[in-house]
């Protein structure tokens, strides 16, 4: 079997110089699909992490994961909220669980990791939200953009300044071809599904939450897509209170590979990155300079470093982010973006 | 609680699909220091490998390692030629040591990984050569550059014709610091240590054997350097028998990092690749468009793709390369080049 | 001994191998200021063109380029009217003088070449536009852009079908420097005066007018473009009749210079190309890989190639493009947008 | 017919800043061929110089240029010498008049500009050298890869200290295609024809001259050059005084384009510069991501630079570089190279 090993893999290993006798944080991982399967490799893998157990309602996928990653596979969820062995839960099951998922953690005093997004329906999160206390345990939206090595430098210097007073941000993100069917028709639409990830992503990058927005699509890449009621291509500009604009264009296929990039423009400059060829090879021949298209997959080893943070500041005792309210937020603009498509008119924002 | 053991790393993760049940191929590794540290990582993140012994002349740091990564650590290197549960060796011990390990693998009968060099004195390599049989088990040694991906892909493109006919190769390396002087000191100097990995992926690269080098040198970096009689820069050109030349420049350090890059051209055009910045994040700013410098390793997965390509070899029982015949003519090579600098004259180079 | 005024410049070198006894087009000028300085350089460096009159209302200035580039100063614009060596009139005086004398080299028959736009206001160039007849002689707009080497490939690419079927086109524009007040204030500001490239650029390379359009701006830059009335940023999506939709984003002032990028998307891949650092040289560091900034001025070369599409339509009697309907066109899409932005709605357009 | 202007022509444009009323340097012109073609636009598009005498034994095609670019066609070199309206000469007639003519030129005080190389004879080179005294008319020897934009961008930052105390230079040069027999047959061969460019570049970015070098090479593009003697591959490595190494690498053809490139590298980075696609054009697509190839011509541009450097150098009455000592020395090193390839050893080199 040949290894491909993204250049980007190779890094995660260097989180892998921590002391050795550290105790481990032992998950109960509910889902054994396909967030859950990476979720399980990855706790696995973390040198300060361990699955402890893992519910999935088809129990066979849930033991086939248990036998490779570790962990036991209970009967029913309420044994994992009696046992005493569990200190985090990670909801990667169906997204019409997770508020269940949530609320019971919650009761069971774990903090918690949950798949974005907590719900489609956005008055089940409201009420969710209103539902929170401050001595909840902590709950982290699974956002993993901000994990992503490109865009966490890319946040990490604009906050240092490296571009001065922010005046544009620009997002494109394609997917690289078009999710199956089943996939797309509960996924909630592709704002609702997609773009919401950059909804989280500029606000965390701008350092401000937008007012108005206006958003419009197209189908074009599959009239099934239409049929559903959604559209394939879609861009919305956000306005921000400094008068900072950010326009975000979303697309489920490109023929390139994954196509995601994201440009912070200011006063003194611009940062610019996202997707690139995997491997440093050009071939140079009569007809141009080639090098490789962009991987199909983009930032999977953002689903490693999203754990690494959950981990990393539960054992600090600091502030989990992005957190529930982060996600309620990236939600609240989704819908309003799906507003704004309906009426195709410019849809204002108010924040408490 | 203990850290999980058999969990699988995060670089292995894209392999990871393989079924579950497959035997794990048992390693005993030599040395405990960083190439042994390196390979334990990765053994034990392979998802058909495992450890089963470590031996090191300090026990302690042996034990430090099991601990860590699995396998117990035997009193003696006896107890591993005597046990019945390795199924391989792996050698990361003081290059000293590696011959007369080589010897008790092969009475042992163990398939086995060794790092380069097979030994700094040519004539105990000649003579360890001289006694292999073809009915030893195979000898692997880790001349990793050919596992590096942008190095992989492009001896695969090149046999595929990518450049056509071979008609010149430009290798430059980079070392991205002045490494230890103990290290230096006990190296066998540039040519032997560092530019073998270059003498061994030319040819592999031109699928040709050099008849003739050039090779000269200077100490530029650290006058301690050529006080102990070497260089830190050097050049040599080998000629081959197709008439294709091949320059190889190689230095102990690069303020940028570890600069590692070749060249292949051809009649019909040219491949590059190598050393790049990790992440994709480009800085326009009022005085230029920076992105990040090389990393200050280049290549460190290629331990890992390295390994695969063993484990691979012997579950297939196709042939293992880099052979022992192999490791023997990158030290050939070597040799000739340090006596070319030495004598200031072209050397010829015959083989059988 | 004067300067050699029959001369070619370095930038039609490599076209200069046209037979040599051509007869050259004898252009009167009109405007000795910015542009006109420019195009006589580029009328006098074209093979086969040469500069007969120069008219500015400085005659000084006028005076000035004719003794540096060549053409008799006439007293008035009555006398090249009436002159009988006149081919073909270029107008690059300022913009209220447009349309007068556009009807002028009508009535006269001169084919002509007038800077954008026709007109600051769209209903002095309406009138224009209705009084044409097909038996005018042809007018071209000097919608330089499509002349810009980038921009020409990637269209004439996008027809030959390098992206499949368009589904989205994403267009960057910043200008250096916030230019000086005077001219931002009788700019017509950042919708007529620079957008408005874009609303030509967009429908040419879609090959479609766009049928809806939303804009929004901020003034971000300095205050006193917003105290005239003005945006110095700003945004505009545009809608065409097959789906596709266009994203373009204009601003006053980068760091890193004159930032012009834009990407074409389709169905089968995407184009992108514009500004680039003046040289390929890299300064590799301790800090980072640096490359030169973006000039300050893009695309003035676009200027001489705009020029020789001019010649060249006339000479063969083709069609000449950017025509008077399409500057026609980029205005009325630039006063959408210009309502769009006032009124905070999406706006509709209808194409007879 | 359509325009093909490199970004490069362009800017020589701007070098078109001149007063107008400066007196014209006058030149007289000895060469109609492809160089003095070159040479002939040059100078009729400097702003400060002009044409004044064309002579070639062709008289037809001295005619015909005088014609495009002006000037008088003498039926003799005489009436040149004699002439009192020749401010300066430049020599592009075949190699073999150089060394005739240029002593004419020093005999009638005229400033010379010389096509490299000044006689493929290294003996009648020093003969001529060894005649000049330091009352002559300054000669400027035509390497113009001085005056590429990027290597002279490349040497006054190396000088600035961009890189720190120099440790290597590597420089790859390759013709797009080979040159017709005609031209290899009296082209000196490989090594005095083309790598004497480098031969030249190398001294000058280093600020020191050889004193050692090792040349080999290998005729693989096509036997006939072989038959002739000659090679069309070849390798340099030159040695300083200061221990800094230079490789240079030449070749007679690349399937992607003119390939010219140089790296600097010192104690604290490495420039790198040189050929790059014409234009800023990507396509994406399933793929890869292919821009243009390299322009078949490169560096055609350093003709009008290198004239300027003359014509700039006569203005201000500072030296003249690349002087006739550098030309020298960089055929001295020629000649030095082909010992090397033919002797099979290193050939040490002493300067005075």
């Amino acid at each position: 079997m040949a290894v491909h090993l993204t250049k980007r893999a190779q890094r995660f290993a260097h989180i892998d110089h921590s002391p050795l006798n550290i105790e481990a944080m032992r998950f109960a991982l509910f889902g054994a699909g396909r967030a859950g399967t990476i979720h399980a490799r990855n706790i696995a893998s973390h040198p300060r992490a361990e699955i402890g157990y893992i519910f999935d309602v088809d129990q066979a996928a849930a033991e086939r994961l248990a036998d490779a990653r570790g962990g036991q596979v209970p009967r029913s969820p309420q044994e994992i909220w009696e046992a005493d062995d569990v200190d985090a839960v990670l909801i990667a099951s169906s997204t019409d669980t997770h508020v269940d998922l949530l609320r019971q953690a919650m009761r069971a005093g774990k903090p918690t990791y949950c798949e974005k997004p907590v719900d489609l329906d956005i008055k089940k999160v409201r009420t969710f939200v209103d539902e929170a206390s401050a001595s909840d345990p902590p709950v982290f939206i699974g956002f993993r953009r901000r994990f992503q090595p490109e865009f966490s430098s890319m946040q990490r210097q604009v906050r240092e300044g490296a571009v001065g007073q922010i005046e544009s941000i620009r997002i494109i993100a394609r997917d690289f071809a078009l999710a199956p069917l089943a996939f797309l028709q509960r996924s909630g639409g592709l704002l609702r599904d997609k773009m919401i990830h950059y909804f989280d992503l500029a606000p965390w990058l701008a350092a401000e939450r937008p007012t108005e927005l206006y958003a419009t699509g197209s189908c074009l890449i599959d009239p099934i897509v239409g049929e559903m009621g959604d559209v394939d291509t879609a861009v919305a500009i956000l306005r921000f209170p400094s008068g900072a604009l950010c326009t975000i264009e979303n697309g489920r296929r490109a023929a390139y590979g994954f196509d995601d990039r994201v440009e912070v423009f200011g006063a003194e400059g611009m940062l610019q990155g996202g997707s690139a060829p995997s491997e440093n090879l050009v071939q140079f021949t009569a007809t141009g300079i080639t090098q490789g298209r962009y991987p199909d997959y983009y930032g999977e080893e953002s689903f490693a470093y999203a754990l690494d943070a959950f981990i990393t500041a539960l054992e600090s005792g600091g502030a989990v982010a992005p957190s529930l309210q982060d996600g309620y937020q990236a939600q609240l603009i989704a819908e309003a973006a799906i507003e704004s498509m309906r009426s195709n008119q410019p849809v204002q924002l108010q924040w408490r």
